[in-house]
């Protein structure tokens, strides 16, 4: 009799630890704290994941139960009535690229008569999942997310499933994972990183850096496979030691000043702007000209780029229009006469990318 | 019998048009939208208040009645439970001032194991209105905002009044109002301005311009206030020509441009560094060199300022700070014992601003 046992001893300890929050609804996170596991486990074993050893899974089950936890009740607040509210998680909202998102989702939430709610997972896993776990439970109708570094790390997105289970549509754009299935908008990374690569080989640019995040994240993934491929088109040796990768933005200016000093490049393409300009700034230093001995190109054409000096070449991806086709996607399917759509009818919307040429490239 | 001669018409007029949605908890957005009246008026009506008209007044509860409305439940939902969720209510969020803030809540309100919501007025009164109303009804514990440029402009501010008298705790910050009684986080506007003018006048400057928002945001007022004590302390004859007001970011160019060209001024202090940074591209256009010949200082310390060439002089107004200020005192309210505390308990908190010295003042 496990089961029993377990209870018992458990029920007793808690009895005495945590008479203070017994009146409250107790959270995941509480109960994570509590029995010293992850938020991770706890939700997995309030699923009944065999991923979670029994012991902890029925101790987890019989915490959950006596304090009354309440797994959200999507199903029964859908049935009974609509929020009329969208929520978006993102990871950040300093990169001008997220804040042109939910500025696009505004746009058609509101003339659709949607509000919208925005939680910030600070790309860390745990608060994605509490994000969710705290909006799904009643106060909003749909999900909008752009998945956290760590969540794309770990590979653990049973948070997202268990919304969707439940019947919650989610629709995710730009950091998205083949792994669920679900609508998505995108752009093709890997297509408009080649395209930009291109036009500086097209330039007579020989020695290209590609300056990028760390691998996990997805799009920064695809943009270096797009880098590559459009070297091996044009015959360019691919070299290793060009792609930097910048975990930390307080250490790019270091990281890019030995790049520029060792590698004698003549172009650079940076997965975004902010790595775009520090590339410039360093090489200025350094007695470089940009254009003239630097052609720099940035992803995600933002307000650094415009006003910078020299302004930068961006790949827009208009975020704008992402957040518009994502809006409209969420509200077409909580608006559906259809329910149990097959899942086939998921869709996946590539948003077109196009090269702004400023003088950075010119 | 007014009341009920109204009553009657009336409720057969909706019964035949709204059915649809009976089933749905009426908000107080669909409520104007059927009568045809503001949300400000719905919801002033609902308070009862006089300066609605007796015939609306009495539609207005009439129909509220009628769909059950319910105004939000706060005292009840404080009473009965805590959501540990803090609710922001910002303008904007493509301002990097706006972004830090929100980093700073989260830090703090993360430490205390609260999690954050955000909702954007887009400086729109409705949508600020509405947004109140939807995370007020049972989604948060308390509400962290700055005021949208409507609001300021409509100076209507019954509903945050209507959220305080229902015991639920407000903290504004930086776009605060005198009229409202709460606690608030702001920097001394004047006192920074002032300061920041100062140098200038130090530097040699003696026809310095000021570019600044339209006035009914309560931070431009004050920083015009600073600007003007500043010349007149220094016997600089103040001169009405030199302050710009920009409306609308995409005229800003052209009109400064005129400044520069028609009014020989030798520096600028901005009120934001989106218009320090368009002041200089506009220098550099037309020829003249920054700091050489312009000098530039701009207010709210962000990412263009660090990173444009040249790099901007600006007053550092901590986001960061004040974030975390504003959600140790939202925090340390909701977890006081004394739930009725005087009103003469609030506080005002003073967050100290610095000047940070680039190339545009050097």
């Amino acid at each position: 009799m496990p089961l029993i046992k377990t209870n018992y001893i458990f029920i007793t300890k808690i009895i005495i630890i945590n008479f203070t929050i017994m009146k409250r609804k107790v959270t995941l996170k509480q109960i994570a704290k509590e029995l010293d596991v992850s938020i991770s486990t706890v939700s997995k074993s309030l699923r009944n994941s065999l991923e979670i050893g029994e012991d902890t899974r029925l101790k987890v089950q019989a915490f959950a139960k006596f304090y009354n936890y309440k797994p959200n009740n999507i199903a029964l607040s859908l049935k009974n009535r609509k929020t009329k509210t969208i929520g978006i998680i993102i990871p950040e909202i300093v990169h001008h690229f997220f804040s042109t998102v939910i500025n696009g989702i505004e746009q058609v939430a509101n003339e659709n008569g949607y509000s919208v709610i925005i939680c910030l997972s600070d790309d860390s896993f745990d608060k994605e999942v509490l994000n969710m776990e705290m909006l799904a439970n009643g106060s909003i109708d749909g999900f909008i997310m752009s998945l956290s570094k760590e969540t794309q790390f770990k590979g653990d997105f049973h948070h997202i499933t268990e919304v969707i289970d439940q019947g919650m549509p989610v629709v995710m754009f730009d950091r998205v994972t083949n792994e669920i299935l679900c609508d998505k908008v995108i752009i093709d990374d890997k297509l408009s990183a080649y395209e930009a690569v291109q036009s500086l080989i097209d330039k007579g640019r020989k020695k290209i850096a590609l300056v990028t995040t760390v691998d996990y994240v997805s799009v920064g993934k695809l943009r270096t496979d797009g880098y590559i491929k459009a070297l091996l088109d044009n015959n360019i040796p691919f070299d290793e030691n060009l792609i930097i990768k910048i975990e930390d933005v307080d250490t790019c200016e270091i990281i890019i000043g030995k790049l520029l000093e060792d590698k004698a490049i003549d172009a650079v393409f940076a997965v975004n702007e902010l790595f775009a300009v520090i590339c410039i700034k360093t090489a200025n230093k350094i007695g470089l000209n940009v254009p003239k001995d630097l052609a720099v190109i940035a992803f995600t054409d933002g307000i650094i780029s415009k006003y910078s000096t020299p302004t930068i070449t961006t790949v827009s991806q208009s975020g704008i229009k992402m957040g518009n086709k994502a809006a409209k996607m969420l509200i077409e399917r909580l608006e559906s006469e259809h329910e149990d759509e097959e899942e086939e009818n998921y869709k996946t919307e590539v948003i077109e990318t196009h090269l702004i040429e400023r003088e950075s490239t010119s």
